[in-house]
């Protein structure tokens, strides 16, 4: 299966906010996040950067 | 693998403009674009959506 995990960078923390995530969809004020069961998440943040074979996503707050 | 294809969305129309993209990151003018084989690609667009099960990952000109 090819769903990644969602991790959150505050300095140099980063903190798993989902997992098994599918589908990841930018809108105005952040992401929307829906993992494989279908649970959504919605977060005030913005991707940083993925690497897609590592199964990870990183994002961060919206400033 | 869990690598993804990326579509440019102008309209109705998708066009796939990079195929087992491994990496992406992005920045301020566009995405950052790498392939399972180092390729790297700077597109001057932004994440529309993705589906990562479907390793679709669609990007819109930034406007």
């Amino acid at each position: 299966m090819c769903e990644s995990n969602v991790y959150l960078k505050e300095g140099e923390n980063e903190t798993l906010i989902m997992e098994s995530v599918d589908s990841i969809e930018p809108c105005e004020n952040g992401l929307k996040l829906m993992d494989i069961l279908g649970r959504q998440l919605f977060v005030p943040a913005r991707i940083k950067d993925m690497t897609l074979l590592n199964h990870r996503i990183v994002v961060e707050k919206l400033s």
